[in-house]
């Protein structure tokens, strides 16, 4: 049944308007997976999507259900956040990651995903001639997207080639005429799953201080660096941070990954005090407000949706406060996606597969939510392609601003045995069809 | 205990940064007068904010949770919408305003700013040349502030003086020279709560035909008109619309006043199939998708927050099939604030104001969330910095695009006898303090 036909395929790229395969958004190549596995009697192995896959944190739940018996359905949320949630915020930055970020300084968001954007917008006016936002790829393809629907410059590091005391030449490089804005990359990456190290985390503080950089660092996997024992509140080791040596800081948490609260849209962005509190002569003309964290609030997120879901900021309030009360081990149950990575990754080496973005420094790269493969002989593009014929569904490379050949793997949906076996099998049979030439 | 003196309204406007009171937010009016009131024992009269001030329906709240029970935090919800809710959307569309809109065509948001804040992206992209949203004014504030934020260029008729059949020759002369992609209006007007007569809308409809516009037709008060006898599923009389005479048209429904649910921040955007299947060249090239509710939804919603709140769709999808089965009336729930209204305008009546926007063709307009106000001899930024020192807070027309001079007056925080006291003992005071000169 599987691999399935060229003709096939084409077929369905046609329907769903897919001229390219590597330019398509991961919802698309969902929905081109959906449509070949409808006409099979056995399903794709899914490994496009970052669906959290874990069930959500019954913490959560409880707390949304109480919310609305108190009645906040029917008000406003204040857009600067519930302080049960901000609150809440603070105390887990500290907990976790050790760094002070005061709760005026919280704001919720509609997913990470309104968080980037929205802070892209802003951070694009905030100085006259800083345009440009300079990306750390690879990085989430989405990200990418962002910058171009808003009409905002877009540079990129492939830092492949450039890490540990490489990386400082490079932003240097990448910055030098002066139109950077801001720096965006996600620790642990999205999709490579290296994580920085801390020589890498000060040599970012130092291009930012040196430069008048804002750093936007996801942390949407939290924690997820299995290598380390995070996630004991109060207690080292600590989630690293370039927030440790730089007040030019915004740090993006998502409840999507870290609780499984994905289907409620909730984020906190965590501002410095010295990003959050800053003046511009810019913001003052244009929003009546100069301070950024009131322009963010008032003006650009009151525009953009006025707030964030009243009971999601609840429950992300309370699993935060699990979290650090030791009630909630948001990293022990996420230390599933570490074992489905191990598994995974081996189906593909032993089908003559390699890791493309293998090292931090010079220790292997943790076990996570995603790694990244290629195959010698082949690009991303072409790959991604046949393997969909073999009823296996990725990203490429490309799509992340990796300039290297390879393929995006997610773990997310390996969610039982079976698929796994499916795993094996097909890549197997790819190997066979497609011998290593050496 | 107020008037509170002009050197303390002064220093609390400086506190929050206000320079001048007309081009302060809702929010930030909010905050002023939330300062002041802190300082005495008798609150103020807020009529700067529309809050829902009714209870939130049940109905959706038991949704809500029974969808959490079901396991719907954990998954991202489909961006183009639940099923349950893009069902729903569509016979309620039908039970109410009496058109066709398919489910297919429904499309949830983050609130309906969410939805305007997107469509206007959208829509200034749709054909080379078309960067201009006409709005009919006066309108919500917010709205101009998103055009501004997304840098899309604006015009405004003020529709006071070309009502029936001068509205045409007004919409010609505004669009004549080609830039116009879209319209924008609430009906009920927001905030002066006219509603668009039969002919008027079959002149928008012609003039969109014409000149090939997308018609943004936002219903937040849907039904609040209480002149006539909507809101019974099925039957006669039908909320008015423009779709009824145009394939251009994109209808906002929020759930935030209609099912008093304004928290969880959840409306549907309803395209007709004209607007929705239509396919552009640009949107191909920037999207990959050439039809423009593809683009919507996998370009600009995924970019914007991926999606909307799981739960809070089940709840609107619930209440509106509710409404539809006739178990919900919430047609009757926000006639509480056409109660208000009547109370409010006499209020103001008595102490000398008059209604500014006050007919429709030849009937008074309808009682209900809004209502403007305006005082001969006073300008409306004067008249709403000084009633702020008579501890009432309300919003001055130029901000809402209006050329009149007067005050936007909501009626959703008069929630009880007491405060209409206050309203009626300080208006008195006013008008004693200030009399009218005749």
């Amino acid at each position: 049944m599987y691999p399935v036909s060229s003709s096939d395929l084409a077929a369905a790229m046609a329907r769903m308007n897919i001229d390219d395969i590597a330019s398509a958004t991961i919802r698309q190549i969902l929905a081109l997976a959906n449509i070949l596995e409808s006409t099979r009697t056995e399903p794709f192995v899914h490994l496009e999507m970052g669906n959290p896959g874990l069930p959500a944190s019954e913490i959560g739940v409880e707390a949304e259900h109480e919310a609305h018996l108190k009645g906040i359905a029917n008000k406003y949320p204040n857009i600067a956040g519930v302080k049960a949630l901000k609150d809440a915020g603070s105390r887990f930055m500290k907990s976790f990651l050790d760094i002070e970020i005061p709760g005026r300084c919280i704001v919720p968001t509609v997913g990470s995903m309104q968080g980037t954007f929205t802070l892209m917008m802003l951070l694009a006016q905030r100085i006259p001639g800083r345009d440009t936002v300079l990306f750390l790829d690879p990085g989430f393809p989405a990200q990418h997207h962002q910058a171009k629907l808003l009409g905002i410059n877009q540079r990129s590091i492939d830092v492949y080639d450039c890490r540990g005391a490489a990386l400082e030449a490079r932003l240097e490089e990448a910055v030098a005429d002066g139109r950077v804005t801001a720096l965006l990359y996600s620790n642990p990456n999205n999709p490579a799953w290296f994580n920085f190290t801390d020589e890498e985390f000060r040599i970012l503080a130092r291009v930012a201080d040196r430069h008048d950089l804002v750093i936007m660092e996801d942390h949407a996997y939290l924690g997820m660096d299995f290598r380390r024992a995070y996630g004991t509140p109060g207690r080292a080791p600590f989630v690293p941070t370039v927030a440790r040596y730089s007040d030019r800081a915004v740090l993006l948490v998502s409840a999507s990954k870290i609780f499984s609260y994905a289907g409620q849209r909730i984020a906190i962005v965590c501002f410095t005090p010295g990003v959050f509190d800053r003046r511009y002569d810019t913001f003052a003309d244009f929003y009546d407000m100069p301070a950024l964290g009131d322009a963010y609030v008032f003006g650009v997120l009151y525009c953009a949706s006025s707030g964030t879901c009243h009971s999601a900021q609840y429950a992300m309030a309370r699993m935060m406060d699990a979290a650090c009360d030791g009630r909630l081990d948001f990293v022990g149950q996420t230390r599933e996606y570490g074992r489905r990575a191990a598994l995974a990754k081996k189906a593909f080496t032993d089908a003559g597969f390699h890791i493309v973005y293998d090292r931090d420094g010079d220790e292997p790269i943790s076990d996570g939510f995603f790694f990244t493969v290629g195959r010698h002989g082949w690009n991303g593009p072409e790959l991604q392609r046949e393997l969909m014929r073999y009823g296996v569904s990725t990203i490429s490379l490309p799509a992340t601003g990796s300039l290297q050949e390879g393929l995006r793997v997610c773990v997310s949906m390996l969610s039982d045995d079976t698929v796994f076996a499916h795993l094996r099998e097909r890549l197997s049979k790819f190997n066979r069809d497609y011998p290593l030439s050496e």
